[in-house]
């Protein structure tokens, strides 16, 4: 496009060292001659460019601010990092041209299915910070709910997929395993590594942080070793170890995903095909080639009926197909907590015992882990039909699981002990009866009142499963926290929140 | 609901000048001990509190940030004012609870229709500020299209009457008008008012500036007069001379609808209920009894089908008969501009032009102008059916509009003569023929690249309309502007939209 000069003012740039994640802000007084001359105000997008490169901000006008005088500007520091300017750069500004891809996301927000086409702009505009979160908002609004069809959910896998890095692991297969999440606890996934691993698979696992549960796999592998590596180490690692359990923010897989669950966990929104392209888009990005599914279903879980767990694992498939990934989902109960510790440490500690095959590790955690495993050992031809739980089992009694987690542990920097929580205060049975329901998205968020996952030995120890026999003033569960006003808190909430363990 | 105290840390305000808008900002170094100990990062939504007021803003992070030190926090204006805070002032921080007007959202943005109660819990919040601006958008963008059904636009309506200033004119009838909109230089609004007020009537109108057009009717009669007017001043005038033009926002008449307007434009979409819920509830809430409201269609207007303007005018009719409004609506011809002038002061000359009955004024501007009139003296009863036209044109003839237009601009600061751009150019015809169209949305760009409204001379001068015969090298139209580099830019354009106006 032929571009005709215009006469621009320039200011010189002011570091400020602001930090605003998904968007870039670049600060203006209202006095200065840019502001003025461009009619530039609150919330507006500008180009702001040097000689070589340029990025699109959101505005914030300042008023009387003595950090700028009327001749500088301040930029957020990814943008100032992305132009590669330093203080006292000159900068140019003029309003944003229309985007394509604001188009297409208008389309979309009226209800019209888009294309791959529409698709991969908005992806790259995502990734190129272009979106504001207002935009971003409105994107995932309209895809909320159910609102992609199943061409729709593949175009955006694809997108996300291409517009980030990709681990390459050559012909061989890579196996992998995720879980739809909402249940407390639920931490399957360095045991179901380790057995892979253990097996001679190959199985180079990311993991994310929480986004709105008490812990994620990240949070609580933290607890016990780094899992902050680099595309290099985790494919040194997995070469040498078969397995890995990293941070996936880490490495650039799917990195328009990291971008839209910012903005999800601002807005407390799921979206169907979101999360599928989201889910399958990482398993892809990060060279896997087979992955089981785990949909657990239950009344307080994230998927609460049979029939949307098995639409769910009907579309997984099918978009799994369409990115030669296999995928197996499985569909299992969710109606309660995994395993007794709810938090990183807590939960890292009932991992432990699963993986040393103590004989006071939770039953329910290690069975599901098993069920895993054994899955990807029959998809793997490792097992026969029907016998991949059994060899599941076999690599957990014979240690051989419990040491290729302790190798893994140790090539990522070692193994830690997971730290102990200074506060605690049981919660006792207000009634004598049997526990009939427990309540995993209330648990959840005492989990998170009492500190977890920022404080790593926040959380909740569970003393009963559903079917439990309990008396009156008999211990329901403890609940661990860094700080007397975090257990405060906690039981704030516990005391407007009384049937969050039901007993009958 | 009971508090159980928890140790706090405090912050020292420092005032750093941020005008943030919508959105309330709080300015905190990641090394401070509220972010670690809170584990606040970017983008969280955080409540701040003296002890007698609270706020909530969304955070920002300053690494490094000289103009704070660690004990220190900066705080958008708006929320400065609000705490009633000073320099100094201690402040503490804690994350916000759940709003309940967000699960009301989302249940909007998993389509279920909400009730009176979750309308008026999200109007609230949204006057209080509680939303951020990723909240505004996921509502906006929930109910735009046609997801907002009838009872939930009288929701909607209702809840933003509700929230705002009322003006009370006793048990007086009182008129208002308005126009759907997307026809640039369509300005009847004076007109009207100046017709209905010599008439006796009393037609108290607010106007907006423009919102993604060349310019509102606020910003064509500021270059013609002071909008900027308190109720009291509305009160005593409209009192006086029966009628005003003033700026709404300068009134806290649906303030919810103020905020959700620059979301909207940050998104550039549009909705049906919204756009509804928005002019019904400004006019509801300017004490108007009976209103006439013009829908223009054509096939670059707003509404470009007749059925979607009979449907559009359904529903406001029922709207309105909810909130006790008269409501005319007014199907017309949208397919062009209207008059000659598009931007604040070339719109204003039309208008003078119109008002003083000036032989070479815009036919098509006064025929609407007149209708409009005509039709709200005959709601009005001051004229019989079929005759208000002829009565509104009389008030024209005899200068008796044009007297009032004067007393009014008078009384609201003095009439002023509307500027001259100092920068134009011609754009002639590159072929003979008959003009056939001309693009409302391609000529509203170009007179914004241009540089209206923020700079008022600037804009588009017509020399034909639809259905005139053109020879080539003849004049289409002039571009005014401010700068030379602002004629280049449209030029730009114009280059790249030779269609603008077609010719055959």
């Amino acid at each position: 496009m032929k571009t005709i000069k215009r006469k621009q003012h320039s200011l010189k740039l002011k570091r400020l060292g602001v930090d605003s994640r998904n968007e870039h802000l670049v600060f203006m007084r209202r006095d200065c001659p840019v502001c003025k001359s461009e009619g530039f105000e609150a919330l507006n997008r500008i180009s702001v460019a040097n000689k070589e490169r340029e990025v699109v901000a959101s505005l914030v006008v300042m008023d009387g601010f003595n950090g700028l005088d009327r001749h500088q500007v301040g930029l957020s520091e990814d943008a100032t990092r992305i132009l590669q300017a330093r203080e006292g750069d000159s900068l140019t500004f003029s309003h944003l041209k229309t985007l394509e891809s604001m188009s297409d996301v208008r389309r979309k927000i009226y209800g019209n299915p888009l294309d791959q086409a529409a698709y991969r702009r908005i992806v790259e505009d995502i990734v190129d910070l272009n979106l504001s979160n207002i935009q971003l908002s409105a994107f995932l609004t309209a895809c909320a709910g159910d609102r992609l069809d199943l061409d729709e959910i593949i175009c955006l896998t694809r997108s996300m997929i291409d517009t980030g890095q990709r681990l390459d692991w050559g012909a061989e297969a890579v196996f992998d395993k995720h879980c739809i999440g909402g249940l407390p606890g639920y931490r399957t996934t360095p045991i179901v590594v380790s057995i892979i691993a253990a097996s001679g698979l190959r199985i180079p696992k990311t993991s994310s942080r929480a986004i709105t549960s008490p812990a994620g796999t990240a949070d609580m592998m933290e607890t016990l070793t780094n899992v902050d590596l680099s595309v290099k180490q985790i494919e040194q690692i997995v070469d040498e170890e078969g397995g890995c359990l990293a941070w996936g923010g880490a490495v650039q897989l799917s990195p328009a995903d990291d971008i839209l669950i910012r903005v999800e966990r601002a807005l407390d929104i799921d979206s169907e095909g979101q999360m599928i392209a989201s889910v399958l888009s990482k398993k892809a990005a990060a060279g896997a080639t087979a992955v089981v599914i785990d949909i657990p279903v239950g009344p307080t879980a994230k998927v609460r009926s049979a029939k949307e767990a098995e639409e769910l694992a009907f579309r997984m498939r099918q978009v799994g197909d369409s990115i030669d990934l296999l995928v197996e989902p499985l569909i299992t109960d969710g109606s309660q907590p995994v395993g007794r510790g709810v938090g990183p440490a807590l939960e890292a500690k009932d991992v432990l015992a699963v993986l040393k095959d103590k004989e006071n590790a939770p039953a329910d955690l290690r069975a599901r882990a098993v069920t895993l495993a054994g899955k990807l050992l029959e998809m793997a031809k490792s097992a026969n039909p029907g016998e991949g739980m059994n060899m599941a089992s076999r690599l957990i009694e014979s240690g051989e699981a419990w040491r290729k987690f302790k190798r893994i542990c140790d090539a990522q920097g070692g193994l830690k002990t997971p730290p102990e929580a200074e506060f605690r205060r049981e919660v006792l049975a207000r009634e004598t009866g049997k526990v009939v329901a427990i309540d995993n998205r209330r648990i959840a968020r005492l989990a998170k009142l009492a500190g977890a996952p920022a404080a790593p030995s926040a959380g909740i120890l569970l003393n009963v499963s559903v079917g439990d026999e309990i008396d009156e003033g008999g211990k329901l569960f403890e609940l661990h926290a860094e700080s007397e006003g975090e257990i405060a808190y906690a039981f704030e909430y516990l005391e407007e929140n009384t049937s969050l363990i039901g007993i009958e």
